[in-house]
């Protein structure tokens, strides 16, 4: 069967040419980074590397990076850390509605000691302004914390402006990158970010490894304690294998990111063109212009995203119907509803998110199915009437 | 030049039957296993294969096990969660003087938020005893956490008794089991361990993947909250290549476990016999007999560890001075000043760590080169008149 991953939002592909840069420290070179003799100085210095490339990547420094197991405890580490090291500046901290649940359940747990927590809400393409941001400010916010780019349906928020207000008025800000980073040129000094945090697995490097990014003169203190690594920030044993493969994975990631975008961006935009044509009453989610080259979000009405996910992937194609990290959960989108989206409508999304390997063929394939499959499921829908 | 890596309680080999089993995981089976469709229902199949892997290793239910990214991040969530989750029960916790340092920094930022400590102090071999356990309960004790087997000298403590105290008296008992799983038989109910952490890379798994135990019924708050992965319990996409590389370790180590333990302490007690042989004023830290089968661990006194290290080391020769989590620092051990040793004692030790690779060869080359390294150390020492 023809197979076609449009799920590149939730995990990507390993990609060989990172994996041939892992298979040493999967092999030979197995010592442990903090040991000083010859087996864990060799990793070491592959640590180092590492760094440097995630730190080029951004244009950070190499002591501003903090390896973690990912995107989620990034965000736990700053959010939190931010809060309990700085509690003496303020208690409160502003996000928006539609941040991913790492970033929200961290700020829920926050609230039940104390701190406020400010949730802007956004537009019809889930997009908020530095307006938004600037009014929401009090003299006790000591934390901003807006996502990159959104994870369900792609709208890329005005972080340079958000970062030079932060800048300006003194307070912290922190961006949940994970979508963005190999997807968008980022400069966290140009855009006065002082956090930021990334997941290797979302631009083809290995799962379980991630980092934070924390501007230098700010103390993140560790959420997991125990161990002098990261200069005492992330206690455990470094993995290795992971670090060095998400250090090659976001160079080839970061490199003609602006081309590889476009490229990918033509092929998501023959999409957003073609499927209104081909399908009746469906509705793009996200920001027509301001969103993430490699994201397509429709809500499909009168159908049950379950049920066009179950089909397309009887004709090989993957996709979602929102974050991977709530499947499970009946709950509709708490992106789509924010945006105003109706439960019904939030119910029926359909999200499909590509990668630089993404062909025209399989563009192709998907306008080729999608419309069956909606039509076929709107015959069984006692909601449609078409 | 010959190497004989005798650090394997710092990290171990990755061996190739484990990445063999990793492998489709890193290259076409990517998908995130919280994904219902094809891709990602593959990945989540592999999950639960290494979940039951590592339930059955320690006698637990698959349900059991929530995976972390090792083994410090299981004694955070498990500490940290038991003391806040429950402390309508008491805010007293038992310890000891010895644990690692997961366990004892974690105890020390609780105490910071009005948690008492209680650390128990070790005899001169490392050992504690169940009637210290007993002794040290209070009505407000809510948590016994006593590791399965010290790190540093291989003390083996008397878990058993301890978990049969605990539930007598209705005492949560966790176990920093890192040392201890795929080299001691273990069985949780058996033993009445309530939570156990353990790490794949001290038993030939992968670096940066670990699993915290915890018994049915018992609830432990995620420490990284934002997702519904592991019910909730740990929030982040799965290391799907990790977890499935610690299911086969695990599997491997805990086979015949106790006849490859046999073979090791033959190995370990040549050294531990030969050395005082071979080198004058030399003493065995830790227990004689109830230590792990892998350790070895001697003060070799008048001269400084790192020396032995950096001449061993341009020997071919890994081993430590110590905990390599603490490494960079010039503070000698907790463990052995808790033992009794003085600082000048303390800070010459020597640990050496084997595994069921190592080779009666590679235990004659240490017996070949070590006394020579010694020797001429203790030439060089103002503080040596032989």
């Amino acid at each position: 069967m023809k197979r076609v991953y449009l799920d590149n939002a939730a995990t990507t592909r390993l990609i060989p040419e990172v994996l041939n840069e892992m298979m040493p420290y999967m092999t030979e070179i197995y010592g442990n980074p903090s040991s000083p003799h010859y087996f864990g100085q060799q990793a070491g210095m592959a640590v180092d590397k590492a760094r440097k490339r995630v730190a080029d990547a951004i244009n950070a420094d190499p002591n501003e990076i903090i390896f973690t197991s990912g995107g989620s405890e990034a965000d736990n580490t700053a959010i939190r850390g931010i809060a309990e090291r700085y509690a003496s500046r303020g208690k409160h901290i502003i996000t928006t509605a539609v941040e991913h649940h790492a970033v929200l359940h961290t700020c829920q747990l926050l609230e039940k000691h104390g701190y406020e927590v400010t949730y802007l809400p956004v537009d019809e393409y889930g997009m908020i302004t530095v307006d938004q941001v600037r009014e929401a400010m009090r003299p006790d916010t000591v934390l901003v914390t807006v996502m990159f780019a959104n994870n369900e349906v792609g709208t890329v928020m005005p972080i340079k402006e958000i970062g030079a207000l932060c800048r300006e008025k003194g307070v912290f800000f922190h961006t949940d990158a994970v979508q963005a980073v190999g997807h968008l040129p980022i400069d966290v000094k140009e855009m006065n970010i002082d956090m930021l945090s990334m997941s290797a697995h979302k631009f083809h490097g290995p799962k379980g490894i991630g980092a934070l990014y924390v501007r230098k003169g700010i103390i993140v203190p560790a959420l997991i304690v125990g161990g002098a690594q990261e200069r005492n920030r992330r206690a455990g044993t470094e993995n290795v294998p992971g670090i060095v493969g998400m250090g090659k994975a976001i160079e080839i990631a970061c490199d003609d990111i602006v081309e590889k975008g476009r490229r990918m961006a033509a092929l998501r935009d023959k999409l957003i063109t073609r499927i209104p044509e081909l399908i009746p009453e469906v509705k793009l989610n996200g920001h027509p212009t301001k969103r993430l080259p490699n994201n397509v979000n429709f809500s499909i009405k009168y159908i049950e995203g379950e049920s066009i996910l179950l089909m397309l992937d009887l004709n090989g194609i993957a996709a979602s119907s929102g974050s991977a990290c709530t499947s499970g959960s009946l709950d509709p989108s708490h992106v789509l509803l924010a945006m105003g989206l109706t439960h019904e409508v939030a119910h029926g999304s359909l999200r499909m998110t590509l990668c630089d390997e993404t062909t025209e063929e399989d563009i192709d394939y998907v306008l080729e199915v999608l419309p069956k499959v909606a039509e076929r499921l709107r015959k069984m829908s006692p909601l449609y009437h078409g």
